[in-house]
Parts: C-alpha cells; sequence; structure tokens
C-alpha cells in the first residue's frame, strides 16, 4: 500500500507529520513524502523536512495526503502539482487532506461541491474555491476525507486506518502513540475558545488580511 | 528566547514536531533543531528532518526539548551529547522531553529520584534509571517537565506555552492548531484501549523484547 504525503515550501508540519506518523504504522504501508522537487522543504516556521520522491515518479499511490499551511496559496497555481493530484485520485483508494490543504484538492477541481472541511479560518475561502464547507472535525465524502486544522490530521488519519485496516490496527496505532488527548485548556475551537481568543485570531488570519 | 529540539537517528517525529508547532508560536520564541551534527536526521520510519545547528552552538537555550524513538537508545551512551544536556541544563528555563526522550535525559542524570514520566511501555525502564516513574500524561518537577508518549509532547508544550507567555497565549496557539481532538475511538492509554490490543502492544514493545 503506498501512501504519498505532498511536501511544499511553507507547510505546516504537524498537518503532514500527524498523519505521517500514524499511516507509518498501518501495516503494509509504504510511507513517503513526495513533492514537485526531490529536496528539503521548509516549513511555515523554517523546519526543513526532506521530499524524497518527485510526484512524477508516484503514479498510483493508494492514499495521498495533501496538508496545509500558507504555502498552499502557491501550490493553488502550480498546474504541475494540481495535474498529478487530478490524474493520481482518478485510482487512489482515499483523497485527503489537512487543515488548508483542502483548498488546494479545491483548486485541483476535486472539492466541486463537495461537502469538506479545513482549518475554522479558512472554510469562507473553501466555499469561494466551489466545495460545500462543513464544520467538522474530519469529513468524509466518496473517496475524498478531509480533515480540520493543524490537529485534526491525527483523528482523520486514525479514521483511516480503521477504514484501511480494521478498527483493531488503528486502535493499536492510537495506544502506540498514547494518543489520550488531555489539551490544558478547552480552546481549540472556536465554539469553545475565549472571545478575547477567537477575535484576535480572526484579526490576525491570512485570509482576514487577504479581504481586508 | 532560544528552544533547542534536540535531533537524532531513530527519533520519532511527531515527538519532536509536536511540540515544534506548538512552541514555534510563542511570541519571541527562535525554535531550531539542533543535533551532535548539522544534517537531516532520519526518523524511526525514514522521514528526514534538518538540524540546522549544531548542540556544540547553542550554549545557552532557554527551553530544550528532548524527542524520544528508538534512537533514543544509542543517545543514552553518546557522551557528546549527554554532556551537552548537563551543561545547557543549568541554565534552562524549561528541560523537557516527550515520550521516551526522558530516558535521555535520565541517563544524562538529570532525572535521579525525580517524578517523571514517559511512554507507557518504557515506565519500567525510566525506573531502572534512576527515576522516578510517574503515570501522567505530563509531569512537572522544578525546571524539569517530561511527556508520556508521542502525542502527550502537544499536550506539554501547550503548557509549556502558558508557563511561558501566559493562558491565553497558549489558548491563541491551541486555537490556531484547533486542538480539539476527537480520536474515533478510546484508546489511547492502557487503561481504555481493548485487553487484546494492550497485550499485542506489549508483546511488541522493544522493551518486551530487550527483558526477553
Amino acid at each position: 500500500m503506498e501512501i504519498a504525503i505532498l511536501l511544499f515550501d511553507g507547510f505546516t508540519a504537524l498537518d503532514a507529520i500527524g498523519p505521517y506518523e500514524v499511516l507509518t504504522r498501518v501495516p503494509r504501508a509504504e510511507v513517503s513524502f513526495v513533492a514537485a522537487e526531490a529536496r528539503v522543504h521548509r516549513d511555515m516556521c523554517g523546519a526543513g523536512i526532506v521530499a524524497d520522491r518527485v510526484i512524477d515518479d508516484v503514479v498510483a499511490p493508494d492514499v495521498v495526503v495533501v496538508p496545509g499551511g500558507p504555502g498552499e496559496v502557491a501550490v493553488r497555481t502550480n498546474d504541475h502539482v494540481l495535474s498529478w493530484l487530478r490524474a493520481v485520485h482518478e485510482t487512489t483508494t482515499w483523497t485527503a487532506s489537512v487543515c488548508t490543504g483542502s483548498l488546494v484538492l479545491a483548486a485541483a477541481g476535486l472539492l466541486d461541491g463537495v461537502p469538506a472541511t479545513s482549518h475554522w479560518l479558512a472554510r469562507e475561502e473553501l466555499a469561494r474555491l466551489g466545495a460545500d464547507p462543513v464544520s467538522a472535525r474530519v469529513v468524509v465524502d466518496g473517496r475524498i476525507i478531509t480533515a480540520a486544522g493543524v490537529s485534526a490530521g491525527i483523528d482523520m488519519a486514525l479514521l483511516l486506518a480503521s477504514m484501511l485496516e480494521g478498527d483493531l490496527v488503528a486502535q493499536g496505532i492510537q495506544l502506540s502513540l498514547e494518543y489520550d488527548p488531555r489539551p490544558p485548556f478547552n480552546a481549540g475551537s472556536p465554539d469553545v475558545a475565549p472571545p478575547v481568543v477567537v477575535e484576535l485570531a480572526r484579526a490576525k488570519s491570512r485570509f482576514a488580511r487577504a479581504r481586508a
């Protein structure tokens, strides 16, 4: 089972590494980081992660995962990457995104009228690109699975693992990652975070700046 | 504020990237991956992450984070790294570990008699190395903060962010990562996972193999 996680400059590291850590533990899975060029890609804060394979060499992955991050804006107009996504989606078992990675799937034309999610600050943009935005942690529609912001990729990948190899496998992975989350605060969604925190996040958002 | 995350070959990627994603969002924080050599380090499943700085050049970080992973065994006998950890711990605000990274702190002599945690499968080994193992998600003792397995580094880093810059900052980071976890199963600790899943994990553990 071949699993390809797309990298690009300016991605969000945890968007990619959360699913990576889960999916590498799926039996028979071969997970690799892929990109238009096989080289180190820098995340939005400067961390370097290696794309070991070029997308042109990855022609029929079973699963594709597209992370988000501010660099997604450039990917949305990168015909090389968008064409590859359209081509491999023809035969994937699952085509997945984390956070604003769904904006890339939408730009590739894969989410027209499709129920999908994204980072909570990006759902208006997701609608603008033709998808049917859903306020949910993970959305499954046909062979497309989209996750909300950043950390939601871990939940998405566990669901993927269960759909690929069954619940016991997914539970074993969850236990190996000791994924028994205990956030010290209850501020992980705009519905529960303190209003001042939500307003500050909205004001700082690159999507708010784009509208201004 | 200088934050150094240690890399070594055979680390667990999410142990490092979970805290990275949180701590890079702390105002004024400069987060870098550091190692004995400035080069790509491969995690336990092959992902390459770049250590941009050598530990010899990082003499007084405010925060040090040590991830775990099977490669930690070699680090436990690496005098260069252990000496560096002992030296920088003299002046850190916080010395932190994720998962079996606490075994490295223990090997450096920083956990003698200190309440600390680790991956649930590694707590006996942690005791053998002189620490006082605690079954908890995150343990704070003086300037030392240790997290349980893999994903616990996210919770640990949010707590660190709040102790460094206050609760509102930590809550803003949690919201930006949309860290409102919704695991599809309740199997993240041996207390709640199905017994067959727990037994399989114990049987496969490298610590079980070491005892056999």
